[in-house]
């Protein structure tokens, strides 16, 4: 077994999925979730995801290899930070958060130098939340970025890389900032603009909105109070990122409005081969 | 039997489909298609959707109850016109156009005495273009749009009702210019946003883009040209829309610049209380 002792902090749809996934492809013997909600815990444990649970964060990292924060992305630097003063020595924190830069910023500053630490941004997920739906082949041939800086001792990120890689996924490796900045274009982008369009439908028009509606906004059934926290820590690469969107969108309105059919063909057959080679 | 023979011009997926549902419920004895590829046609009545073919439109057009053109938007007003002069008395004409007002517009301006005509738009279809692709289920509990207007002699409205109908779809009546707005906000809005975001994309992140990115730019992958015809018919309304949603793009921005977190939590929630009740 790769590990002794595996802590989930926040089990949710994302640590519910982590514990169930160590657990089935065996992993780790022993998985410990901590979090605020003893009838979330007691789930999560009835469903196989874990093997026991503390509401108590101090106390439920205490033994653990390796600690998961699968918290808020605006709670895992706290987190971390607090629940080191705690673990054993050489322990490795890694995290599960949708951003990075600030949270490798703030722990790689202030972690006690008895732990270790490296960012992770496993990319699955689904807008439904909650160990309800969490599901043991979730991260099967997902990617999973881990952000390395030059404080990363190698062995730490080769063992980071294993536990990934034990749960199905591929594994790449980007600055903080340059995830920051990717994935202000893959996924906060999207979601913000997925929200515009679900905001602009007037509620007697709900029978026109057909499946290409349906999927353009599938992803604005996220949670508000997580995505808003996305939003604010990815604040500086996403304001680059709108700005960018908001230029081509000027670019296309021009075209509509002078009936440019070239411009819209060019846009449209550009957008097509970009979708058309990420496949289904 | 509701008809004695239907015309179909145009046999790609939707038309390819009407032919199937058409010919699997029994809503005719005959299926017509009128195209201008032999090899498509051909292979349009292998699979079933139709029972003749020709390439010519008026000869093909004939000896239908029914006529429904299901040809790129930009196309249709003239067809329907130039079918209509051999077309019987009595003849019927729709079609199935994402847009509207201008192909109303047109075909009742000079549409011949002997054929009646009224607009549809079956909400139904896929980014995957082509007969090949064509379904007998594909209406089944879809809207049709109908768009009649002051000159639609009750009688038609009644028959084109009772096509779409046996078709398995559930028919809706807007006139043409509120259709052209709706459609704007629902179907033709997403489709270049989708195009946006999918441009934005840089081939090297292509790995960090999930699911959430494959949702909201699936429809990308539709036909360009027959996307920029959409664009170029329904322009104006199109318009009005794109301003629409520049305005809360600003608004978006101004909340991320200054992470302002209540006004991201408001817009995020307000969308998925639309989202959610727009259901899968």
């Amino acid at each position: 077994m790769l590990f002794d002792s595996v802590a989930i902090v926040g089990v949710g749809l994302i640590g519910g999925s982590i514990g169930l996934a160590t657990k089935t492809r065996n992993v780790a013997r022993s998985v410990i979730g901590v979090g605020r909600n003893p009838a979330t815990l007691t789930r999560a444990q009835e469903l196989g995801a874990l093997d026991e649970w503390s509401t108590d964060l101090v106390q439920g990292v205490r033994t653990a290899d390796v600690i998961v924060v699968c918290s808020p992305v605006d709670h895992i630097a706290r987190q971390i930070l607090e629940a080191a003063t705690a673990a054993k020595p050489g322990a490795i924190f890694t995290d599960a958060g949708s951003t990075k830069a600030n949270i490798v910023r703030r722990v790689e500053a202030e972690l006690p130098e008895h732990v270790v630490f490296l960012g992770s941004h496993p990319l699955a997920g689904s807008e439904k939340q909650g160990v309800e739906h969490a599901r043991a082949d979730l991260f099967v041939n997902r990617v999973c970025v881990l952000t390395p800086t030059e404080n990363t001792p190698p062995p730490t990120q080769e063992r980071v890389t294993a536990f990934w890689e034990a749960l199905g996924m591929r594994v790449n490796y980007l600055s903080p900032e340059e995830h920051d900045l990717a994935l202000a274009t893959t996924s906060h982008l999207p979601h913000l603009i997925a929200s515009l369009l679900a905001n602009q439908l007037p509620e007697a028009w709900a029978d026109y909105a057909a499946t290409g509606f349906r999927d353009t906004t599938r992803i604005a059934s996220g949670d508000p109070v997580l995505w808003a926290a996305i939003a604010r820590e990815n604040a500086e690469a996403l304001n680059d990122t709108l700005t960018a969107f908001g230029d081509r969108l000027d670019e296309l309105r021009a075209a509509v409005a002078t009936k440019n059919t070239d411009e819209l063909i060019r846009l449209l057959t550009t957008a097509k081969k970009v979708r058309d080679d990420l496949g289904n």
